[in-house]
């Protein structure tokens, strides 16, 4: 591969002249912010339907959100702008993790979020500083120490819990441990102690057969966590010695608590979520919002949001139910969330934010039972939009809106700009 | 220039904070689908229709492919989803190896084939690891040595050939030396030999008046390669002097066998190309495919498809006439060339690939006779297609798709996501 031309011509040493000259790395799109951002006390909205974005079951058909009756937000089409949202990439399917980072504004592709950490705000643990979490997947080896099933035969989640307690009479000496439990063979391990390094190798060797890996450190620091690990292991081992099914554990996902810029630091912005559920108030705590009473419904959110408009800046809804029908393949299910979604538009708007976004994480078409890549339908509704002839939310429709097809880590600094909160970068 | 905000104030401080926390480099499109990639089976086609974008010749007019009657590929239209391709970046025409490598996923801006290497590609020289490969030119010297022709009075690809012979006599010891011919005044240098880098200056100065430059390298590995050129330079002017014409050389765009990943490493796929052109198959060749027997006509190519159906899972077909009668300034020619391209598709789709896909590396507008940046209509053929409005194969109706303009880069990761063969990203 050709790293640079050769030199001699002319022409390529003008060109050495203006590579010496360039700033290796351009200003981030956070810095750019942080430098411009002004305070105003307007109130911006983000609406999330998880999996908005869907497919028509047959070529040329209509999809979920263009099937549904939607009112309320065909109204909000009509002064606001429309377009698609790229979760992260062309052709890149995002998890609930990377799909809400970039609509708060931040790469999902610089921004990694470790599995162990996803699994913790998953069960609602909330991790802190010196805490390292883990994924565990519960296992059955052999006499030799080999696994014969990696998943121990997909135990109940009762059994699950129960396996769970036995482990948490563990002790480690010079740390913390937590064992929560999660679903069937999975569990969380939490080990909490200062100068915890997260470079571990998963010990599961996703084969049988084999026995599990010993976890090993790739510096001091990460070496601290897997000697706590290893003993932690060395316990698990003759805790559930004898047992049939679950007889021993495997660790995945190392994790420390990421330190990300947050929203009041990015944006300078006082941000609420309100979402029923831990994960994603676990990811809207990993950027620091303060986490709200959501309850339990969509009303519940809504009371909830006008009973803190005062307070906040930034308010962060999350609805869930379009992303677990659409999983489902329950077609008319998902189309009626999507209705319900719909029902919910006039009281946010009542409170008149200064911006109102509707849009989604990531599309799950119920046709393909998963999250998918297709661009996400987005409204963004604020005094200042140049309008479009979008008269109906829709992704047909969507594809001829004025934001056009942007990807999703640009759509807080449309935010910004349209609540006034974004002065002139240079004179 | 503000290099940095200057320190102090608090919001100054948190500036350097987030900087300083922001990983510098995110994840590259090929580590994560890489990372993400799974296997199912799916067969994946890419038909390139060289310089397939065009111009209307009045403002208002048709393109060539919107004059072109083509029925099949507007038949595919309708249950795909179109847009066009941005090669490199707006405004850039690409050559045909950026113009591949971005079909292929590889940034164009970041992968970068030297022109010795292109230039060997084109006549179908094979570069090996040893093989250090230079675009020579044939030119005339005075009795000082000093340039007076910089092209030898574009002799006769007949004497180019007759010279090369001659040249084909050289031998420098250390060293294999190849010399062949490609057209008039240009001919191909292949330097092999073991540990020869290619940071080597151009021995052409690009002007007249002044003698050839001695070549230089600019490491101990690259100063043997230029040893080696110099040597062969110094027979070369001893074979030829007292011709007329032709009786020096210089040499440009020293260039090593790059060390791509290839497509069975980023994407898992097994490739085939079929191409008729051996610059086409060379670009292949740099990126790992399979070079099978492309015969000379599109119904070669779809009868050599059909045969390694089971073989492979991606098939690269190229065609070129889109390009070179669009080179040509030939409107008609390209139209009938589409129309020629359009007949073969049923024998494309009869094998149901999974995903097919039919557009072109540029633009090769009639009107222009030369590459073009403007960006290329493109359709994309999948079950899991959100299909768009579009009914027939065109550049403006292409300009109302689903997929949007969307720079080349990103149309093997939305290929690998209809197939099937891209897991989520993130939990």
């Amino acid at each position: 591969m050709k790293k640079a031309p050769s030199p001699g011509s002319k022409a390529d040493s003008l060109l050495y002249t203006i590579q010496a000259r360039e700033p290796t790395v351009p200003m981030s799109l956070h810095s750019l912010i942080q430098e411009l951002r002004e305070k105003n006390g307007s109130k911006i909205v983000l609406l999330v339907a998880d999996g908005l974005g869907g497919l028509p079951l047959e070529p040329g058909g209509k999809t979920e959100l263009e099937s549904a009756h939607t009112p309320n937000l065909d109204d909000l089409v009509k002064d606001g702008v429309c377009g698609l949202s790229v979760p992260v990439l062309p052709g890149i399917s995002p998890g609930s993790g990377p799909g809400h980072l970039g609509l708060f504004g931040y790469d999902p592709l610089q921004w990694r979020i470790g599995r162990g950490i996803l699994e913790a705000l998953g069960i609602n643990f909330q991790v802190g500083p010196n805490d390292v979490a883990i994924r565990g997947n519960f296992c059955t080896i052999d006499a030799s120490g080999k696994i014969i099933d990696r998943r121990a035969g997909r135990p109940s989640t009762e059994r699950c819990i129960e396996v769970c307690r036995k482990l948490q009479t563990i002790k480690v000496p010079g740390a913390e441990i937590f064992v929560e439990p999660v679903k069937e063979h999975r569990f969380v391990l939490v080990i909490r102690a200062a100068g915890l390094g997260d470079a571990v190798n998963d010990t599961d060797p996703q084969a049988v057969g084999v026995a599990p890996f010993v976890a090993k450190g790739a510096d001091p620091a990460s070496q601290k966590t897997a000697d706590l690990a290893n003993a932690f292991l060395a316990q698990v081992k003759q805790l559930l010695a004898g047992e049939t099914g679950i007889n021993m554990a495997t660790l995945r996902g190392f994790a420390g608590n990421p330190t990300i810029p947050t929203f009041e630091e990015i944006y300078g912005l006082k941000p609420l979520a309100l979402a029923v559920y831990p994960m994603y108030r676990g990811l809207a705590r990993l950027v620091g919002m303060t986490i709200g009473n959501a309850g339990s419904t969509l009303d519940d959110q809504a009371t909830a949001l006008a009973a803190a408009w005062n307070d906040y800046d930034f308010f962060f809804l999350h609805f869930k139910y379009t992303d677990s029908t659409g999983e489902d393949g329950n077609f008319p299910g998902k189309v009626e969330m999507i209705e319900r979604l719909d029902g919910i538009i006039p009281r946010i708007r009542a409170l008149k934010p200064d911006v109102f976004i509707v849009t989604g994480d990531h599309s799950t078409p119920s046709k393909m039972k998963s999250h998918s890549w297709h661009p996400v339908p987005t409204i963004l509704h604020a005094a200042t939009c140049r309008t479009d002839r979008v008269t109906e939310f829709g992704e047909s429709q969507c594809l001829m809106g004025g934001l056009g097809q942007f990807e999703a880590k640009y759509l807080m600094s449309l935010a910004m700009a349209h609540a006034g909160r974004l002065g002139k970068y240079g004179a």
